[in-house]
C-alpha cells in the first residue's frame, strides 16, 4: 500500500455501469515523511474518507477486495484512513482532532 | 485509475480472436492539472469515448472487469468519461458542452 | 497495452514445462510517434508476429488470456499486430505492404 | 520480491473490516547491498517481523497468498524475514544475533 | 518477462509456511545487450538455475503459474534459463558450454 492524501474528487457520469454510486477520489502520493512526491492516483473510496485525510491506497487486483469494489473495473482503492505512523519509534504523523 | 486524454485510435486487424470488435484508443496520461505527463497507453474503450475526451483508465486485471473486456488479453480499459474534478474545493477541469 | 517493435527472439531450452512450444520475442517499447523509448520486454507471441513488426503487448495477468498463454508463467504477450494508428485524425504510422 | 527494512508501523483505526487485526509496517526498499533506495511501501506483516529487520516483500495479487491476507485489500506483504544473502559467493548481509 | 542474471541467493528461515523448500535467487536486470541496468529482484527458482546464468523472470500473478510457486506469496519467478538471443538476426548472447 502507499500513503496518500485525499485532495479532491472526480466526477464521471458516463461509466461502466458497475461503478455507479462509487466515489472517485484524487489522491496525492506521500513519502514516509508525509511529503508529497509529485504523483497522484484516482482511487475509489471504500472507507468514507474525505478531503485532507491521509489514507492507505491499495492497487491492482487487491483494489477489488472490498465490499465497494468487488468485481469492478477499479485498480486503486482507499482501504484505510491513517491515524498515525512512526519511524524508529518516533511519531512522524498523527491525525489532528479537528 | 489514471486520468488520461483520448488522442487517437490504433488499428490491428490481426489479433487474438477474443479482441474482435473492440476499439483500441491511444490515451495520453494527464496529471491532476490536466497537463500531459509525456506517457501514453493503448486502452480498450468500454464506454463510448472519443478523441479529445478526458477519461479514467484502469489497468491490470481490473481492466478485464467490464462487459467489453471480460476474459480478454487487455490490460488497460477506459471505464469512465470525466465530467469534472476539483482539488481543495476548486474546480480544476470541467468538460465543455461542445 | 503498450506499442512495441519486435526486434529479436530469445531461445530457452530449459524452462517451465508448460511453456514448451511458445515463442519468446524481444520487443522494444515505442512511444506514440513510433520512437523507441529505450526499454524492452520479452513477450510470448500469440498472433504470429515477426521481426520488424509493430505490435501491442499486454502485461500482467492479462498476458495469460490468450489460447497460447492460458495458465502459464507468462507476464507479457503480443496479442495484436498493429496496422496503423492516428493522433488527432492524422496518421502517425501505417504498416508497409512489403 | 524486493528486499526491505522494517522501519515503523502505521495505525489506521478506520479501515475495510477484513483488515481488522493486521499490522501495517512501513518498509524501506533496499538494493542488493542493503542500501536504502529512497522508496518505501506499507506492507502487512505475515511473519511476525519487527522494526530493524530485513525482510522480503511480495506485491500485487501475490500479497494475498498468505493466511493473514487471503481475500483482503492488501497489495504488499512481508512474507519472509531475511537471515542472509550472498552475491558471487560472498556474503553481503547476515542478521546479527542481538 | 525480463532478462536477468542470477548473482546470488537469499536465505530466510522464518517465512510463510507455503514457501518452505523454495530457493530465493537474487537476479540483476539486464537490457537487450546483456548489460546490467542497476535494478534487481528476488525471484523464486522454478527451473534449477544457478549463479551466473542468464534467465527469464516473470512477475506478478504469472509468477505463481509454476509447479513450484502455485498459490504461494511469490511475485517473481525464474521460469526459463536463456540459451541465446538475437536482435535483427544477429546473435547478441549465447550461453557458453562451461
Amino acid at each position: 500500500m502507499n500513503l496518500g492524501k485525499v485532495v479532491g474528487t472526480v466526477v464521471a457520469t458516463r461509466k461502466e455501469p458497475s461503478l455507479e454510486g462509487l466515489r472517485f477520489m484524487l489522491v496525492r502520493h506521500l513519502d514516509e515523511n508525509g511529503k508529497e512526491t509529485g504523483g497522484q492516483v484516482v482511487a475509489v473510496d471504500a472507507v468514507g474518507s474525505g478531503p485532507g485525510e491521509l489514507v492507505l491506497v491499495a492497487t491492482g487486483s487487491s483494489a477489488r477486495q472490498t465490499l465497494a469494489t468487488d468485481k469492478k473495473p477499479c485498480d486503486a482503492v482507499i482501504m484505510a484512513i491513517v491515524d498515525s505512523w512512526d519511524i524508529g519509534g518516533k511519531e512522524r504523523y498523527r491525525k489532528s482532532d479537528d
